[in-house]
């Protein structure tokens, strides 16, 4: 399914997206790592902090969302360069109960305009993950 | 398309929601502000920071797609109560640049287990309001 | 909402795209109708069948997709030319029971690669209109 | 990713769901085929007719759409039972070319109100498959 070469554009590395991440404000509110990202496929892991909960305690619907489109738009990234979200959609499958959270994202199918991507997300429990979410996005190369 | 009157469950107040938003972690980091919220109807908004940007400068998408969720949630909890999200799906129509961001999320059906509902994001700038993302969100009772 | 004007292409008229609807296979089979296309929105009616129904005796939730996917397109046509459907999201809110059915959308945003849609699904019975489905579609100027 | 043990119901067997299919107006108007369902997949196939094409010739993006969301239901009855489509999205990714379609559905998560499913929708040209379309689709139980 991970159809990552790309014919139409040059990917980035893995040290210009973390540079990217370290020096972006709202990544670096929330602690966002980027972990791994090569060949299509990206990794964000996210630690629990109180401050990032919803009304119920558990990790808010948001930083969910940002592990999904994130991860999402850095699998793009690395085959397709610089991107934007164009749209994205999100199931949210349990609640969000973890010491971290990790997105994975990779590209499912690039073209010359668009590059569509599918995520995974998961709670991270005394070692153990859980999916959590699952998404779909829309990277429009910029 | 408002269809807001519920025969199943008992909405929540303003009083309620906006004292739920004041304690909740992640939106009291981000900045939010519950404006209104009665009969179906619900207003968030979030001033500019730059820590809520991402690396193009512009107000980061995560942001953009809290105020769709939870001007949904907030729609759907005042007519339903508490509660989750199930779904959401956004497209992101243009950049967040402005001083402040709106996001109005509108109940469109309420049944004994779900409530679909629809947002509106807006970005302010310079007094005047234009639309940067549409949303779709799916509500479940609690 | 209906930032309909165009300064990228040209859009079809309603002759074109009724020739169109009267030539494709599928539009046919279905028994569509376009009932009006022009100014970045389109109506497209469907009378009922019995084999357009599901197990259930309702309305096939295909027949109400394509209500939803294609007045979402022809929309997007009136302003922007041909089109082609790059993604879209519905949401089902009521069976689909009636003697028709009628899809309604809109343009919400044109920009230079893509044209951004919403379109709302309703059953007719008994002359009153009931909404049934509420979509958002994105179209790629072919 | 398959959670396919149902601890909430009794899923259908292959039996009952082809009888289904055979006894509904719009499959067999379309001409759709169960091929196979059981443990929380299910794949449907439907062979190309001039008459299920659009105005570019290529298979209607709604025969596509009616494959993501068959194989997704039939996936999630295979586990809970009767259900119906609450919502789902989809990302079309190339044209329908082809002398065949086949949508493979597959259960992701199934809780005591929703089952949350993804599909895989191919095209077969010359017996080699290619990626067509990805959905993701949540029903509810009937």
């Amino acid at each position: 399914m991970n159809d990552s070469k790309d014919a139409f554009g040059t990917g980035m590395t893995y040290e210009q997206m973390a540079h990217y991440v370290r020096n972006t404000g709202y990544s670096q509110l929330i602690g966002a790592e980027l972990q791994s990202c090569a060949d299509g496929k990206a990794s964000i892991r996210i630690p629990y902090r109180e401050d990032l909960t919803q009304n119920h305690g558990f990790i808010h619907g948001s930083v969910i969302g940002y592990l999904a489109d994130a991860s999402c738009a850095w699998a793009a990234a690395s085959v397709a360069g610089d991107c934007r979200t164009s749209e994205y959609k999100i199931n949210l499958l349990a609640p969000g109960a973890g010491e971290a959270f990790i997105g994975r994202g990779e590209v499912v199918k690039a073209t010359r305009r668009t590059v569509v991507t599918r995520a995974d997300v998961f709670a991270v429990l005394d070692g153990t993950e859980k999916l959590v979410a699952i998404a779909t996005a829309t990277m429009m190369r910029v």
